[in-house]
């Protein structure tokens, strides 16, 4: 990484942050994950004309990629602002291991800046804020009994289809703030019961993940999830809140005016809410697609790449 | 083991037969199986005046003692009939690990007579033929997303609302065959899903046990499981065939009068059934509790173990 004079380097655990120290008035912060979701049958990756393909090509190894090139490549002398280069350790993870986080809570003055641009996938769109998550578990209790006598018990794997039926019948809100449209979501992403083959199961539990607009705050989305599942025992596994867009700010208009770009709503959960619970506003600006990641399929169409490092090059060695 | 002269033992993997060999003109078979269903926080057994609570003490420990008790305790010299005691492993899993299938593929010979008696649980009474078995895994596809852009994906749990809502309203069949009232029963017993917690599942498993009646069989059984899952890709993975009471063959009806009982249905699949292909015809007939089985609290009435030993003792020393 020397191509960029005077570029400090520290590491805390898996999370590396390398930072200019040249003086300039303001700091503009990229930062990107490198742990992905779990390979489903996509791995090697393999290039197919402007595609590349692969498990975590569009979240966010592109990204990452234009960072790293961009610290090798880009002299100092027509830097218009300090650089801070942060790359970090499992996001794709529950909130409470996430490595930006654990940087934010002890090296706070590792994250300094005046606009925090992550790059996770936007397939080169300024995507603001991001909704929050909550994930919660439901329990649904039984009676066991041998299943000779299914009688004799109660089938809490029965109990469940009201509960998914629920979740299946329900109608997402959409939600317009600062022009930017969010779109919510309430989904069962995993369900496990069962005693053995002959047995009349007592337990059955439904991980739920609601993504929320950020005009909700963390207690309200779990009421909200409260009252969907009314009559289930919840209880809550991992929860963060949303950004709201916040794109009146001056750091964030002065990135958006120099990309040119209609800024949108970000849809996923991103480490932008984490920028902002520190002051530091955030977008989401990166190469990868964000409707392939976490699919099978996942590529990236490699002229974004390309595309995302001319735009970071034009906009960081501009005087502003 | 020695009580009774002449006890011929043979070993086969984790099954015992003992056999007399008197030149009796009949032979009684009395069976039970050694294994229990998953401990469920109940062990170390323990008695509690006349009742020992324990994992397995009604399905089926407590005919095993009776069986040993009169094998260790019965003189050969009164004995009407040529004994033979089947001990046998795997009877609580899949049916293609059980121990008696095994001795009736391996050592037909072992388990020759005029009359099976099989001691699983039913408080002391008489219970003819049994109830067959099908378990089959209904598999929901789906398509991968990420749960922030829920609706790109296709969730295979949610899909999974309407196969258990059809399971929860199933109205089983009850049916007569020779005074004994069957009970049928379709009944979910494991269910798995789930990839990440922030992606769309393309995948959810569902395991169905199907008890029927022995007025079906096996094929009528898949074809009924098949229509009421109507829409659902259905695999076997464990089948097993029911056995009609046979109370009018004369091994049975002498059994079954000279304990003075009025015989019922048996609910549960038991390895009289297997008796039955091997044209011996069968009852159930041990001192545990049905309707204990394989319940958290399961546990033995101590009378019920010592009228057993009673009965089974008048019997088999009876002239006939």
């Amino acid at each position: 990484m020397g191509g960029v004079a005077g570029l400090t380097v520290d590491r805390d655990g898996d999370a590396v942050v390398a930072r200019t120290q040249l003086g300039r008035p303001s700091r503009v912060v990229l930062a990107g994950h490198l742990d992905t979701v779990p390979i489903a049958d996509n791995l090697p990756a393999r290039r197919d004309g402007d595609r590349l393909y692969g498990c975590g090509t569009s979240d966010m190894k592109a990204g990452v990629a234009v960072m790293l090139h961009l610290a090798a490549t880009m002299p100092p002398a027509g830097l218009a602002h300090d650089l801070t280069f942060v790359f970090y350790d499992n996001e794709e993870v529950e909130a409470a291991r996430n490595g930006l986080r654990r940087l934010a809570a002890r090296h706070r003055d590792w994250l300094d800046g005046d606009l925090a641009i992550l790059m996770e996938p936007t397939s080169g769109e300024i995507e603001a804020g991001c909704q929050g998550t909550l994930r919660v578990v439901a329990t649904l209790p039984g009676r066991r009994a041998h299943s000779a006598r299914s009688w004799l018990g109660d089938n809490a794997i029965h109990r469940a289809g009201d509960l998914l039926t629920r979740l299946g019948a329900y109608r997402p809100r959409r939600v317009v703030i600062d022009g930017c449209e969010y779109r919510e979501g309430l989904s069962a992403v995993r369900i496990a019961g069962g005693v053995a083959g002959n047995v009349i199961p007592d337990r059955c539990e439904v991980t739920v993940n609601f993504r929320f607009a950020p005009d909700r705050d963390e207690a309200g989305a779990l009421d909200h999830v409260r009252e969907v599942l009314a009559g289930y025992e919840v209880a809550v596994t991992d929860s963060a809140g949303g950004a709201l867009p916040g794109l009146a700010r001056p750091a964030a208009a002065e990135f958006v005016a120099a990309t040119g770009r209609v800024p949108r709503a970000k849809y996923g959960w991103t480490d932008v809410a984490r920028f902002a619970q520190l002051g530091i506003p955030g977008v989401n600006y990166g190469p990868g697609d964000p409707n392939l990641a976490h699919t099978r399929d996942e590529y990236v169409e490699l002229p974004l790449v390309d595309e995302a490092a001319h735009v970071l090059r034009a906009y960081l060695t501009r005087v502003a």
